[in-house]
């Protein structure tokens, strides 16, 4: 299976500059040795953003007339409508039945068609419209497109801290953990790459192990409150991790709620539990690091008021 | 009175790159026009880093193993003790007796003395400490160092977004402002810069339309939330505002407490009450204001994780 290159990271740079925020390092007051990457300030408060614009940036003019189309009501729908706005674009996102009616509120005002179905029905639903329409179904993680775009974060950490010794990024499709170790790998090869996933939906660490993608079923994974971290990896990012990924830490629902917490106290970054496991796997399991300077992905800020406030009086 | 010049700015830009954070502009999904400078974001959570920063960097050797002095024991006192230590340079903050013990344990973490004294002899005990070791007094706004510091802002401000057509910045003692608005001025004369403060600390204004400094005193202007923009101006700041800014505009409690709410909730933002009344004005004074594009400064995130959950479940 081909992997992506750093230079389809760098395209992908080119073509999201002016639509993604250029995010900068954080250093912190209770680390010396990490910074932060804080794409939870990206304006739809995810790192999605940045592979959504990108599979948008690259289809042709025919192809965005048609539009595009997704089943990820989560902070991939959000980035992908988005994305299609900035350049234009029709967008339908397919959201189950049950979803948080603030996510779909969310949908809708960034412009795109909301269609809601049985959880069941999502991906034949999106499949139906790229049938009826001819969009393009632009998918949350298993795209070269979207792991280049992901990727981008990369290039970002290499260029403003050039003597990076570790790099922490959270691992749930694996789309994120792809794009960054082949950026940083290529620019700065002496660095290390580690994944970090919950304990409660450790697939990405028993997929490495195994040489293939081992499935957590939702059943299992649902445990987490690291909701963006439930899904296992596809076969294009195991291939990408299994060549440029050096380990994985997992990390307890307590050590999560903890570094979220103290992002928000001491970072005055807002959170959501998957944006907050690098930080956790520093804080909490610094012995089974490489030691030297540290960088963590903070992913995303999409988090419930409710639950933020308890964070802060818990 | 001399005032500062945008090449004054341009020098504390040089020599605060690397210890400072270069901030991005955040678009936000609540207003296509509105840009947010997230100073809360620096480590020490707010923009009090840049003019204590510049005002360490030009002490030259002999004063700077003498040491820096403040009697501040907020957001400059933190950023002082911060600027210090990253140069190598003895630090003490004078505390008023009473004040919040973790600003005391913050500052100590930060490597700096600390002197506790009853409030009504911080700046004697200051100028105590400046007769017995040499040190410095970095006082906080009224110095031309802080103001070119500050400034800085101002230059990144019109980097990111060249055709800006607003600046709303928050007015304290006015060195932030002060600042702001002689770079944005300079580099973009087309541009409005317009001060920000709480109806319940209007001393700015009502010093601007007398011509002179006119006193707001502590029984009056302890009544507002924003801690920060207590403070009245000086005769250095007053003659930069009166010449540079070009206009003031006070918000309510009501309105502070809410932008706060949502910069937290669609921001992803930690702010304080002072570092919500630029984005307080845009939302509830917009008919005061001119139109166009228009970037917000958030000065700080030092706030109460209790007054934080408050305003979360609110």
């Amino acid at each position: 299976m081909e992997l992506i290159s750093i230079e389809d990271v760098r395209a992908a740079g080119a073509d999201i500059a002016g639509t993604v925020v250029r995010t900068p390092l954080l250093p912190t007051l209770f680390d010396d040795e990490l910074w932060l990457k804080p794409e939870n300030l990206q304006p739809v408060g995810s790192f999605k953003l940045r592979g959504a614009t990108h599979a948008v940036a690259r289809l042709d003019p025919v192809a965005r007339s048609r539009g595009v189309v997704t089943h990820s009501s989560g902070n991939h729908g959000q980035a992908l409508a988005y994305a299609a706005r900035t350049f234009g674009v029709p967008c339908t996102v397919v959201v189950p039945q049950g979803a948080p009616q603030v996510k779909v509120d969310r949908i809708r005002a960034l412009g795109a068609v909301v269609r809601l179905v049985p959880p069941a029905r999502r991906l034949a639903e999106a499949e139906l419209v790229v049938a009826a329409t001819g969009a393009t179904l632009v998918p949350p993680f298993d795209h070269r497109w979207i792991i280049a775009g992901q990727g981008t974060i990369g290039v970002e950490i290499v260029a403003d801290l050039p003597e990076v010794d570790v790099v922490l990024v959270p691992v749930g499709g694996g789309g994120l953990a792809s794009g960054v170790a082949t950026a940083v790998k290529a620019l700065r090869p002496s660095a290390t790459v580690i994944g970090v996933e919950p304990e409660l939906a450790a697939d990405a660490r028993d997929s490495l192990a195994a040489g293939e993608v081992v499935v957590w079923d939702v059943e299992r994974t649902y445990r987490t409150s690291a909701d963006g971290l439930r899904t296992n990896l596809s076969a294009l990012t195991l291939a990408h991790l299994r060549e440029r990924l050096d380990g994985i830490v997992t990390v307890s629902e307590q050590e999560i709620a903890a570094a979220a917490g103290r992002l928000v106290r001491e970072a005055r970054l807002v959170v959501e539990p998957s944006g907050a496991v690098a930080v956790a796997a520093r804080l909490f399991h610094r012995a089974e690091l490489p030691a030297g300077r540290t960088v963590a992905v903070v992913t995303g800020g999409n988090v419930d008021p409710a639950a933020l406030a308890a964070t802060l009086t818990g």
